[in-house]
């Protein structure tokens, strides 16, 4: 299978062409980059130096829609969107890593991004976390890959609320992310020098990641529900924890907690429950499409903490993308998806 | 004023000096390491070359009694105690960098450290956060200088709680430290290729800092609350961000919230407002004994979330004790500790 | 295959298992740590979690010797050498990781480790650098793998020492490496605190090392020659660079030397010569088995510059240690080891 | 004394303000910046809060001449030099921290930087290295503060050059440098996820301060001579490590290299000799205007090897500046330099 990727030299524009390199069923015919057009690959990341030998192009969706029959969009929100109508008019299959297709409403969307201009299709794209929507995913044309945070917060927060453990009011989530999340676009804000042996939170109670996670929540609670979402920005490229915090309904034992959590994500490949009294690491799921997770109830204070980690790049971002494709192709969930993780 | 050091050649120890040798009052005369014993100051820590000229001394009591007037102890806990009791026998003034005199009931030290031995002195013994005991340390002749994540903890829950703003069964600390909490003895575990890059939770709801931080918040709300504590490591040197998030008890806007902080810390020299919308960074207090506090009330979940960032070596630990030294007699508060933060 | 690898807990044990549970000719079958005995692999390095299902065990070489087709020793130079003698004379093949093999000269060796148990071992002992001994690689039933400074400074050198384009008596290699190089043993002097945000040199003109480079760049000039080797210790977890100076014979363009390179490496799957003007970065190298190279002439000086960047746990331990095992076993030489660089 | 500092904002300008705001004989009293006029100090740098009441202007440099006794230009390169040329003329004495008046031949300016519009001022400029210059500092009304690698090399190989200890054709100086040195600019090149966990060399052997270096050195020599220079970014905030190698003319023991560096600099109070055998690390400076050099002679190759570390935007860049200031004034030295190195 032939594949594109529109814009493909940011951070997960370049994780993308890691990952599908190695992909069994599929060939990299494509990839565009405005700024570095022209330039080979390897060129433009060393890294790639006799493994891609192929040149950035700019976008032309009828140049891509000839060139490959599946497209990754990795653009900015907000240029994302027109760019994935077109691509789905010509009746490829897309995986979107943007923004602009995963809240269902156009208002939503409007409020924290800006103007939409397809609404229509927001109802069309399924949300691609795979371990809640595999079958809808399975059947569909274009898919909204989630965000790093929503992927982490999500996953922790699932079992939890689909068997009604906890209060839905009270959902604290403390997240801590590497700054690949950022981007590779110039500023000042994420210089090293700024950022490197620093610590700080951001966009506190009012990150654009807060109504993803609410929107995906409120369908397992089956009511709307609010987040308390709290970002911080970590002197480390790659890794998100998301420490989550909600009141237990009731009194509930860890091991009880724990099993709600092995029923399930007992069979999901790239789900990892840790042992008990044991958390994740980021670094432990570094460079992999894993998602650890550990939990404790602090019968004290009547409190839950789950704590997952994810690589913000990979199941966070590509990896995800990569196991969307799997889904929606037929092929192995897992396949090209095997990379350990890099320790240390 | 004649200063002994027991403990000099662990972080705090080394941070003492580092703040003491420009202290107009004092002069260090007497600093002790088990380990170093014998070799000079600057060849342990070649950063003091040319500044410091003294030995590491093995520790004596008789002779540092003799050879000076106030005794910073940077001992572990459990080899402290025994220490501070006789320096407080010959009489001297006594800041205790250890956990050994910090919790005032002996059966709770011992379920999280072990055996006390001398229980009596507890009560005699004053808790060294200036900001909340500034009268009563004033007159004591033994301070228990507070851990590094009570400090942060404490100084962000503190007004909220006077001022009956939050519901206090319902706090959780989210606190994020650099690594140098965690000491200079030889180990695994803090190896730089155990943590650098990397990201964890670490104690969850489990931590010996925990009593500490209940002991005093209770003591502020008149009965017995529990926190629930998460720690986490972070990969850089210096600093803890301290998370804090609790119920509000009834409708609260962000301005009432930081106008109790304006009240309670306006006139503190060490504490810093940071302005409203904005939330305090580690990097903007390092290497100085600020703490700098910022807070946000949301309204949708009904929570105020107040984050606090110190430098854990300096108002974590040592700049603190140099604060209490200075109330202790009678030295302007300020006096030794004017040093800016060290940004990049 | 069965697999067993003796010293399994340490960073080179860790990257053997990463790289070998891929490989599709083998099955690690025999894992051994003194230290973590009884334990399951994933429950000391959590990262294998789902992936590797295996208890370390202690060492017992008849044991291994039944359940091992082929083994990697990763132990501490001189505890080595006895336990590779043993496995040889069990008939095993072996791929020493350790320093005890390197060396042909059993004085040398004393000099600088300490007494040899079995120099007639020595001259068996093939040097597992495949780009310069391939062919005796192929034969040998011993394997001295070499150090991670030698593998970066060799591949830097040998064009230009076999091609007579350098003056001999004027190298000196400066080299960066990143932290993991120096092991998971306790030490104060690895702590992060130790080594975060600094930079320094260390064992300058005196690294163990040294005598490794001397003895194999010897060989390519036919005369003795003497390295000058610093190497430095950065705050990274992999990577080591090694910028290497010598004085060229003669005029010399720069074209002329990668000229060189390239006729010495263009058919080498591992190593790889970077576009004209441009210098490698540890980072494009990371988590995967490549050397890459640049090279500059400076005429003002009559300098040749050669920067090659490896990852020290890969191409400069354990994925070279597979390499060898390919090479050995008449397997596919790039077998196991297409990891493409982790970025960022 | 009224200090302005011209061009207050980025990395250089920060490190000023908070070397001058502790200065005893200075008042802040002017500090511009075009991007952030109108703004706070420390809305700008939060670090400032509570220290600096002041607000940048955009640059007039008749007000600043009004307003200011003493100016520091932290413009970049060809911004500077006419700012520079009007301040002088104003009568004002003035430090520049660019590469505006480093040079002494406007051509060689040319070739590296580009025009330079007041090549007459290039003559009058005394250039700021107090260890070389200092009686010349003490009369000039323009220093051209030195760039942060010259600083560590040229302090590294003077007392070789002076002695006649060393061939001055076969020196190279393989510099260390943190990322603070870039400056505070927008860029993709200095972004967090391009320099964590990497190491690479850069500009080799074409670096615009090679002709600095080889201008100063010169002089010490009487001859031209040429430098292989040869910088690496690593990441690290502060921080330059200089490794420079040199064959020394005909024998030398390490004793008596360490000797001309006693005599030379043993009256400094910046430049710090370590320990025989020992060597210096840029954490034991960072945050002070030290110098810190080690010294070894390698027999086996007739070379030595010399290492300096300094932190750039001390020692390297703003320490500098304000020594000088100090020297131009008639204020003492160390006045405003005193701070401690902070460790870790």
């Amino acid at each position: 299978m032939k594949i594109g990727v529109i814009g493909a030299s940011g951070y997960t524009g370049q994780e993308l062409l890691r990952i599908l390199t190695h992909h069994p069923k599929v060939e990299i015919a494509y990839a565009t980059s405005e700024r570095f057009a022209g330039s080979a690959v390897d060129e433009v990341f060393p890294s790639f130096k006799g493994i891609i030998d192929l040149q950035f192009r700019k976008l032309s969706v009828p140049h891509i829609a000839r060139d490959a029959d599946f497209i990754f969009t990795a653009l900015p929100h907000g240029q994302s969107m027109d760019v994935v109508a077109e691509c789905i008019k010509k009746g490829k299959k897309v995986v979107d890593l943007s923004a602009d297709f995963r809240l269902k409403d156009a208002a939503l969307y409007e409020r924290w991004y800006g103007k939409h201009s397809c609404p229509d299709l927001l109802s069309e794209a399924v949300y691609g976390l795979p371990e809640i929507y595999r079958d809808e995913i399975k059947k569909a044309q274009l898919v909204a890959n989630p965000g790093c945070y929503p992927t982490g917060a999500i996953l922790a927060l699932t079992p939890l609320l689909e068997g009604g453990i906890i209060d839905p009011v009270s959902i604290i989530v403390d997240a801590k992310s590497g700054v690949s999340g950022a981007g590779r676009s110039p500023s000042m804000t994420n210089l090293f020098g700024e950022v490197a042996e620093g610590l700080k939170a951001y966009n506190v109670a009012n990150h654009r990641h807060t109504p993803e996670m609410e929107q995906e929540l409120s369908v397992r609670t089956g009511e709307g529900i609010h987040i308390l979402f709290v970002p911080h920005l970590i002197p480390i490229n790659r890794g998100i924890l998301s420490t989550c915090y909600a009141r237990t309904n009731g009194a509930l034992s860890t091991a009880k907690a724990s099993k709600a959590f092995q029923q399930r994500y007992g069979k999901e490949p790239f789900v990892r429950l840790v042992p008990s009294s044991t958390f994740p690491s980021t670094m432990e799921v570094r460079g992999s499409n894993y998602c650890d997770i550990g939990v404790m109830v602090d019968d004290s204070s009547g409190q839950i903490v789950v704590i997952s980690a994810i690589d913000n790049l990979a199941k966070g971002a590509s990896g995800q993308a990569v196991q969307n494709m799997n889904i929606m192709c037929g092929f192995p969930e897992t396949m090209g998806l095997e990379q350990i993780p890099l320790v240390p």
